[in-house]
């Protein structure tokens, strides 16, 4: 299984030792390293057959699974230099599906624009589901990391990445055929393709997180569990007032709208509170907000909160026949 | 669950950026960072509850997992300075067990000797069994990395640490007590204890890597599959003839006598074929073996094959009656 799982993950520019020793070693060029961790569990963070009736290929929870870590080097400021994918599953698992993930993880590395990155080590076990846990490991912009805890009253608030998409395309995953019209259905096809490709294989603008460090970013995050909760997160880490202008994320919603018309959903839902989107959320100065990023909300002294449209909010939701 | 977690497990000398925010920021001091990834597997690598009636506690799993991922890194002469932990686990595992895995991360960081050693991040996540992922990172010695791949033909070979015992210590966990005496018997009591904590807490000898490459070894690596599947690794991996000299081994096999003669054991198997011992496989320019190693054999020129005792072996066991 590895002679025909490791050909298939990209070698790198910064491994220093080919593979076959005991441990990877990877020149970073700085004195200091970023590292993140996280795991995809079938059943829990994603169903080999969605109520939808799509399967869940091995190439996209490759695909998911390096496009989260990746997130979180992004939200530092950091570049990836190097994965370590740590795969466990079950003995009948087809070895096409194995190597589909693979080709997930070459994918994403390429997609996102983190060439040079290589899968420097990695693990293959048993399991009753397929756990796969990646490290990633990233070198830092001089400019970085840009912390969650920095963003000072009469800062701007803003976002780059998809909003809601993943949400949506969840929903749209999570719909089954005959409780109403199939998402293929051909009025929104393409758009529904997108949205589920969104929750799939998850875009984060990678170079982003380095470009709000350059232009002076007081705080940086990424949207992994919803823009209401992790927004939350940056206002209690930095001590702040965050409030969110819904009008600001107007058009975020209107692309879901078609969406959120055959589920009966609130697209504004979505965007708010729904997560895995793998955008960030960053504090600038007013000014000085760097292209891509849409300024969509304002931090204010006070007490360590977050505000929609100048109203208390939940992380549990967002209410707007509340507002 | 995390809240408790988390703070059981050892910040450290190398954290720049405390938790809580969306990677790891480790201070390396050197342009090179050394990563490795392991995965202990409930069922697989470990048994909730062994023949012999020896249940597996949180610690052993969280001690077992640090010792050998550091192990990797003590194979690359390198020095541990950060953890990342992602464990998996049925909603159902008990927090008491979960606790005590993080009291076994921690015990082992101290215990092996690996202090400054943080676990810089981490991931909770649901699994049907427990999944256990460790990613080691590293800083080098100024000597390091040593590869496998270096021995030379007239070099000595050399091993450091436990060698067998972890074989013989999961013989005796193997083994119910009506197909035998029990392990607790008198006569061998704290022998067997010892060997048995051999298997579930290694014990790698964390620092001699680094000595090794000071001492100018050609290769190294570390004993995870057995003396015969790993030296035969490093024969292929340095095209050279390495003939291992069983009676430079007695010693070893001689403290296992007690628990050979329980089971009806070979000692001299479970040193040559017994993996999970995480000691050291080094091969040194004659005289230059520093302390702590024992020469156990030679490097010839010639076909990259393993000789044990002169005479060609095979990875999948030893048999002494055919030497």
């Amino acid at each position: 299984m590895l002679a025909a799982f490791l050909p298939r993950l990209p070698r790198g520019a910064h491994d220093d030792v080919g593979n076959g020793d005991d441990a990877a070693v990877l020149r970073i060029g700085d004195p200091r390293v970023v590292a993140t961790v996280d795991t995809l569990v079938q059943d829990l963070d994603y169903r080999p057959v969605w109520p939808n009736g799509r399967v869940t290929r091995g190439h996209d929870v490759g695909f998911k699974g390096v496009a989260q870590n990746l997130s979180d080097l992004n939200a530092m400021a950091a570049y990836p230099i190097g994965l370590l994918v740590s795969l466990a599953m079950p003995a009948d698992t087809p070895v096409d599906w194995v190597l589909s993930l693979a080709d997930g993880i070459a994918d994403a590395i390429h997609t996102l624009g983190a060439e040079g990155c290589s899968v420097a080590g990695g693990d293959l076990s048993g399991a009753r589901e397929v756990v796969l846990t990646i490290t990633a490991l990233g070198r830092l912009d001089d400019a970085g990391p840009v912390l969650r805890s920095g963003a000072r009253p009469g800062d701007e608030i803003a976002v780059i990445g998809r909003v809601g998409e993943a949400a949506a395309g969840l929903a749209l995953l999570e719909t089954a055929p005959e409780s109403g019209s199939p998402p293929g259905a051909p009025a929104g096809a393409a758009l529904f393709e997108e949205l589920i490709s969104a929750q799939l294989r998850p875009r984060p603008p990678l170079g982003a997180g380095a470009a709000a460090a350059r232009a002076g970013a007081h705080a940086l995050m990424d949207l992994s569990d919803g823009m209401l909760r992790d927004a939350e997160r940056l206002a209690r880490a930095s001590g702040v007032r965050v409030d969110l202008d819904t009008a600001r994320l107007a058009g975020f919603a209107d692309r879901l709208a078609p969406a959120a018309a055959l589920l009966g959903a609130d697209p504004m839902h979505w965007c708010l509170a729904g997560g895995e989107d793998f955008g960030l959320l960053a504090a600038f100065t007013p000014g000085t907000v760097p292209a891509g990023f849409t300024a969509i909300g304002s931090v204010a002294d006070g007490a360590a909160e977050l505000l929609v449209d100048g109203r208390p909010s939940t992380t549990t939701g967002w209410d707007h026949f509340a507002a």
